[in-house]
């Protein structure tokens, strides 16, 4: 059997036989007894054909059960427009709401958000990179703040990426960021307020420029207000729950242990919770905590966290709406948006 | 300036004028000093040419900035294969290790794996389905048990589509599944072996038929044990923790209120631990509760919960083997995989 269309008008064998992942618009074609150009405009341009030739068209094609194949053929026609977020771990409490955010300017626009996790590996980095560099994903956000392997900076200058909440001012794309510096100075200056002179930090992987930035707002904190760096008060962290935990025992099992510890986010705060209870100690009683990020685990931690709230739902829109600017006009000048967080007061720090 | 390559060994003027996200194979050809199909063939297929050109024809694609637009092109070469997981809330922490055991099989086989959310919207279902029917992604995992809008049941009948967690008998595609029904009756059991008689129950979300097999089990094993069903002590939820506090405090200011309940996941327990707080019980010397999925947060509440352990990482795994057999032989067969759950105990459960 040959796939040429019929002409229009004309009537041909049905084509139930072949298997329908094998059906081609000819098929549909012929057994609706039109050209092949008029199914190709009727399923992907239906204002292009009258009413009663689309739903004969479309009624044929679901009976069939065709699906058009719109890559490898002559269709300049595309799906839908899509975007990739791509992140480091999936299950990560931090991404969700920058991911609803970007989800709502994106649906506005009638895109669709995709999310792929990496777990930090170059291979899995490569597949996501293929999938844009074929242009079956149209735009990447970004939230570990490097390029995934596969894509090389000058590539990436010349497409639609944006940076999200991690930087690497090496490469020059286009960001949406807070001050992680400056708010991790706020932190502290929150923890100092309340009479806090003896400040461990918790940090995070210090591969991170986001880890590094918050250690580098500790230090500033602690020269401002004439106290020194002591590297006992420092315990290396991954911005996980169980090497908070870990941390917090190491620190408050110090001869003169810290008051307070500003955690480089939340999860590893909500593990010194539970290091600090190893200990017998609680919170903020014996130490108070403070946190980064104001995941909803803050919220509903015994007790509830003191942290800086990052604006996650806006870094996501802001992101969004970077790339679909791009998208429609090609990547232009680099935009760089730095969003204000906050800091929610709850009950994890008290004045000593 | 006309797009036409030059021929192989041929010189031209340099292209950098062209802005980067407009240029075409050709301009690197002519750069190159190579014909177009010398270049498609070097960035694509790049065993079938020499090491020298490739390496020449990648250094100036790369100087240039050029990324090749592999659809709508007559290039057949695809960009690495795709499986799209669908849920509907992506911050629900059941589905993080699912789309792990996903992953691991995925990336065996040089696929990527990608996850979007729906929030039980339709509009946002079918910008996924055009994805899918533009053959943007290859394979579709869903997790709500039914077809995203735009995908007809034939359609779906002839395409890459499994069923995970959640079925619906009524479209008849590959699933893979665990015994809802069954593993329910085996926590109430679990229950009574313990002396409970007087057990309440926080259903799902009814409209889903994880809820309602879920609530079958809970009736079930109250008919074997020749205990009548009380509607008092059935409470509507809706896998939330809000909800599942609020239920709780329903059941627990019952004039005869349960010993125990059975929560239709881990979520609403962990909030049904809180709302007999709210009343000043506590679990489990006041109340027993039993869980269903064994979600991470079941481990670190406070008491640790007992629930029933979905296979989540085997249960991704199976989904994404099925659908690279499909994708790679046709939708053959329908498949049905039933996976085992586990019970596991912790400390929200006492003998009475």
């Amino acid at each position: 059997m040959k796939d040429k269309a019929a002409k229009p008008g004309g009537r041909a064998a049905p084509a139930q036989k072949r298997p329908a992942h094998r059906l081609t618009m000819a098929d549909v074609a012929r057994r609706a007894g039109v050209s092949t150009a008029t199914v190709s405009r009727a399923l992907t341009r239906p204002d292009q054909v009258n009413e009663k030739t689309r739903d004969l068209v479309r009624g044929i094609a679901e009976e069939l059960g065709f699906r058009p194949n719109l890559i490898g053929r002559q269709l300049r026609v595309r799906a839908a427009t899509s975007l990739l977020i791509l992140v480091q771990d999936l299950d990560n409490p931090f991404y969700a709401e920058l991911i609803k955010g970007a989800e709502a300017v994106a649906r506005a626009n009638h895109l669709s958000v995709m999310v792929g996790g990496t777990d930090g590996l170059e291979e899995v980095e490569q597949l996501y990179s293929e999938q844009f560099l074929g242009r079956r994903v149209d735009g990447l956000v970004i939230l570990f703040g490097h390029l995934p392997a596969g894509i090389s900076p000058k590539m990436a200058e010349h497409s639609p990426i944006v940076l999200v909440s991690e930087d690497n001012p090496a490469l020059n794309l286009s960001s949406v960021l807070v001050d992680n510096v400056g708010w991790a100075e706020r932190a502290m200056g929150y923890l100092m307020e309340r009479g806090h002179r003896r400040i461990a930090h918790i940090t995070g992987p210090l591969a991170r420029i986001i880890s590094r930035q918050r250690q580098e707002g500790y230090w500033n904190a602690l020269a401002k207000a004439g106290l020194p760096q002591d590297p006992a008060l420092e315990a290396l962290g991954d911005f996980s729950f169980e090497r908070g935990r870990a941390a917090a025992r190491e620190l408050l099992s110090l001869p003169d242990r810290p008051t307070a510890i500003f955690c480089a986010n939340d999860e590893a705060a909500v593990g010194a919770i539970l290091g600090a209870a190893d200990l017998g100690l609680s919170v903020p009683s014996d130490v108070s905590l403070i946190g980064f990020d104001d995941i909803m685990l803050a919220q509903i931690s015994q007790p509830p966290l003191t942290t800086i709230r990052q604006p996650r739902q806006q870094m996501g829109a802001a992101a969004a709406q970077l790339l679909i600017d791009m998208i429609e006009h090609g990547p232009g000048k680099r935009a760089h948006k730095q969003l204000d967080c906050e800091l929610i007061e709850r009950s994890s720090v008290r004045s000593i």
